[in-house]
């Protein structure tokens, strides 16, 4: 199609992407890179189909944006061509400061959240385009003066979610995330400048929030995969103390050494430069390469990462007591041989906490038949996904595992 | 389950994996490796979906064993609990000697087909395993005297075949490449010792050929995929004459300096050794480091391949004549100031042959309605599939790319 | 197959039906008549898709019986062949005492409830095939000793609702209504003679049920749905009233005519004959006929089924009051010129209840990681789905409407 | 959304129906109709699941002409909203004239083309709607002067055939007949006022037409289905000339009297009217109730009908020659107690002709990467599809089904 680019998607079928600025994003070497990041970072050692990229996920974002801006066109909201533009730039970018595997090392290898770093890109990417970006940016921040455009990029019901859950289950396989995505966006309008959706969807929102909280605790937070996860942040944890990097790629060589307590503001621009190298490659390759390292802990870690030895999970309803957590460091001493030290961080108890649906300031908007504005919370059946939920994972190494590796 | 432990799979929901030999087979570093390799090579530049590897394919295909077993024994042909055993185990293990990138690299990094890796690592592990594998072995080379349970492994119509299309076609979101392996499973029967197909199944036969005749012109050579793969060859291919090395990690140096003259038998265990430790993560992280080669060229074809700049390919029904060619490589040295041994390696003309259905010794065979064990080609439709169909693939740098790269 | 036959299904891919008596029951015309049965009655005039039969239902919950009996023979539960048979055999012929229209004419038309026709169905079915369903009749009727095999068939997690939720959502396309089937399957066993899930089934079997509550609200109750039924009802009950049957089939006539007071059991056998004879093409063909009867309500109800002119609907929390339902009665009485009497039955309030998971005797249990059996709602997050939601739907004609048909 | 009715299509997901005209199509009698009429007309005894509705299929064409234009418009082809809104009308209407199952009874029950009747019906349509199907009726008959739009409602790759591979594969379940509709779509254009397609898209034409070529003779033409038809259509046969019609309904009774030798023109309005009365249901209840006719003939054939027991059918690559055949009806006489006449009748030897692509006028064209325009048969791999493919069903009765039925 002239000036079109056409990408295929098994989920939306064809993702329609124009030429002009937005695919000079596409192809710029900053969203090239989310090719080399999983979506769910250890996730694929559960589920093996779900190997799909960040790449993926943005593309999907952007068409549904795009999407949901003529929806609302169709409805007699006036988006102007500069608002539809940023808005869909927003959807395309909102990820682009993932760090590799994602959310696994957004706290420790990166020590900055990935919204921030995604704001300085776009920020970086705005004075190369001269100000293109600037409406984009807005949008991102949430500051646009038409909240529902901001909305669509970032709330309760936005279509990242939408996305990651349409996309999550198709490739884990895990059919019961499956939401009614076709339908929320048909039924979204707005309303007193609000994002709105008809009552009509009321079903298909609460499905729709079941079934986040599904993923979230079968695929996101699925215990082998925080085993892995913990597993893998305590390696690199480990080689920053000891400054372990002699199999590290130059970048990963520069987050290891990185001062957690580095003024960013001062070296924003090389701290950029250096992010834009890394992605799951080098840790990938970082930690084949760490199965050889001398230090015991490293290589023990390494080889349990790379063939699949992960820790032993206990998922808990309520924390257990401190005696109990002692008594399994101690085993973990006397039948692995680790230090008292060692010890403390390899047994680790994990409390994960989750909140399907946030009541207050952010509801979901909904219209009712009788043409009012209420929050959601107030007419559908929410409840049970407006508690924090948390659950405890004591993570151990196995006895029987450690033999096999050492 | 109790003894048995479950995967996801989007295509087939389940696979169930035995405990005992085939789970540890799944769970050995030979096996757990090809999770780091993905099943189409670079064909994700293309198709953004299809970075599915091939483990799951595998895993896939020991589940078609599984099942074809299944069905052929409902039809009273026995099948013992040993030969199951080993044909699942075929099935599982027949791809495990690929290296990175799949068959990108199978005639330059790795000067070794396949096929020959494979059947080495299966005799190394039936070494460790004292013989288990011996009739797997005996199955996968061919040599089994119940030909039919051979053919399940490796024919025209094959588990791996019915397995690739249906993964590619999911993964890539190509729709045509759809195949009805249930029914194709179903059909299948053993006639006189061979693996034969009720010709109920004769449209079922020729949609499946036409889909991987599809596949193969539309996903596996489509020209940008060719011209990324030719990229990547001539890259390690200079990267072996100037011996450039220096980001490799140790196993990819070993097979850059790897001689093809080399004695195989003498150091086979050696370079298997090498071999289990090279994947698709070795050589993305070389990639990314070559862009900073001092090499003009390796870092010329690096930055192409990373940031997604790669070469123009036009696709012919014939070739081009030697001058045109050589019309080229000038434009080449002309315009992007290579020299003219360079100039020679990076204009390429490939000829690509593609044989969709071969007659003669390795037809697929059918029961008709008579109860005759015909050849397919004698009552299908195949005619227009049994000719060899050529195309030339003309690859050569961009003008305008390499203006951006320099 | 040798010995079975295979059906095509969309959802499952193959049906296989073993030859003898099973597929001599699927052969029978008591079985061929819900060929002629829609699953969703009238459901179709607001899903269009939704026009499967009850035929493949039935199929479809024999194939899930298949399948969770090899489950469950894997997990070790001796299921002896003859059982295997019965559950199936329960399975497939459960619904086949379902009337024209499934539920809608339930308790007008023939005022009986389909499961005690069911049974009746059976037990003739069984004089004819000399006992041979014997077995399966005690797991239709819950008494089988092994009460794991009743449980398949009929309880808050069995084989029929899995297959219908499948089914449902598949036609309709509704995808909120997905269920993870495959998973709930292979979580099943047996302990304590009692059917359990494991606990990692949890999520899943939340989902199941908040799946089958949005599918009962969203298609099932839909509000256009229940108009149309309404509709149907109060035509039909017309037509009892004035015994007007002039274009009736023979069987329609008699069960217009049939008395409510009757004694069953006296001629039992003379109202199956006739009850094999009708199924949605008799109620569709009189609909046709009635739209040219005499009797102006008759016609005006008639006309608006078969042109798809609906009674308007409108939801409610709660019950209106008496005044409010009087005074619409008069609207009607006014605008549209019909008697008191008349606009009594045109005017309908109906209360709908649902009780998405019933605590109590009758629950699903689940086997703890522990070892433990409990009861779900003890562990599982189901206190919204416990209590009875209901709601109030009323319907009344619209004048317009009314205007165009007359 | 406002000024759209939303209809759920498990294939497409939402279709948009824009209030005013179109909405008014299809709420008009004459489009209702078409729920009560199969898709694939006695196809639903072969594949249970292929039930669905000629009104969807026309729903799906009309989806697909919408999306049609829009591509077009987004290539800088200008369509009109007048002839926007006539494109989909005519795809919306392209089946209105069908007969109850679809083309069984094309030529025996009503001796007129469905081509023929959907025309006069627009024209009535047209009437009352004082002119504005005017521009519908011009391109429905193929006369308008952009012959590109005439062409997407018929021609060799049009949207009609594409919505019925889509939803007669999905429905029945025959995944081999699944196309890349939304690729074809997409290399959609228009060149010197030709409809034609790019060159890109030739593998996904192929493709198209051998999946068509796989459903005309796997599905359409099962061997079945063309033995029922041909059952279906001796018993009304049979009942045109006996004029029995004691269970027929008015409109079917009035097909039954017809006349094939009556001057159509005098009575068009009359026939309609009586056309828009019939459809699936009064055939089923006719055939329901000819189980019990007094002619032998008549309630045998009925029998075999309504309770699936159909009569036997050799497909043969060539005619059988006169000798054998009438040895087949001696059988018939023998064994089955028929007379010569009536064997004659009941002992059919059919000869189906079917050419998946048609050389000459009525190519499809491809605009080649040279920007040339050519017919498909000049480059793409068409002349397996391009002959005449014959095959021979012999169908006659079973003598061990007859005994079971009388």
């Amino acid at each position: 199609m002239p000036g079109i680019k056409i990408l295929n998607d098994p989920i939306y079928g064809f993702i329609m992407v124009p030429k002009g600025l937005i695919l000079d994003l596409v192809d710029h070497p900053w969203f090239q890179r989310l090719r080399r990041i999983k979506q769910l970072g250890l996730g694929c050692y559960i589920y093996p189909g779900a190997v799909h990229s960040r790449f993926h996920h943005a593309l999907g974002v952007f068409h549904l944006a795009t999407q949901a801006i003529e929806i609302l066109r169709q409805k007699s909201h006036p988006v102007t061509r500069e608002e539809a533009e940023a808005v869909t730039i927003a959807a395309l970018l909102h990820d682009v400061g993932h760090g590799p595997f994602s959310h696994v090392l957004e706290h420790s290898l990166v020590p900055l959240e990935h919204e921030k770093l995604t704001l300085w890109i776009m920020e970086a990417l705005n004075e190369d385009l001269k100000g293109r970006l600037d409406l984009a940016i807005e949008i991102f921040k949430g500051n646009y003066h038409k909240s529902f455009l901001c909305k669509l990029v970032a709330s309760q019901l936005d279509l990242d979610r939408m996305d990651y859950l349409n996309r999550d289950s198709f490739y884990s396989g895990v059919v019961e995330g499956t939401i009614g995505y076709h339908r929320l966006l048909t039924m979204m309008d707005v309303e007193e400048g609000k994002l709105v959706f008809e009552e009509k969807a009321g079903l298909s929102i609460e499905n729709y929030l079941g079934a986040r909280r599904l993923m979230y605790w079968q695929v996101y937070m699925h215990k082998t995969s925080v085993s892995a996860e913990n597993m893998l942040q305590s390696l690199l944890a480990r080689c920053k103390q000891l400054q372990l990097n002699r199999f590290a790629s130059p970048a990963l060589e520069y987050f290891i050494a990185l001062d957690r307590h580095l003024d960013w503001k001062s070296q924003t621009e090389y701290l950029l430069n250096q992010f834009q190298k890394i992605d799951d490659t080098d840790v990938e390759m970082f930690l084949k390469c760490c199965q050889y390292a001398d230090d015991p802990m490293v290589s023990f870690l390494a080889k349990g990462l790379i063939q699949r030895e992960f820790f032993k999970v206990e998922v808990l309803d309520k924390a257990i007591d401190e005696e109990s957590l002692l008594k399994r460091k101690h085993m973990c001493i006397e039948q692995l041989g680790w230090h008292v030290d060692e010890a403390n961080d390899l047994v680790q108890l994990n409390k994960i906490d989750f909140n399907a649906y946030e009541k207050g300031d952010q509801e979901i908007w909904i219209r009712t038949k009788k043409n009012e504005i209420v929050p959601a919370s107030e007419i559908l059946s929410l409840q049970h996904l407006s508690n924090v939920e948390s659950r405890y994972y004591l993570c151990y190494p196995k006895a029987t595992g450690l033999g096999k590796l050492s």
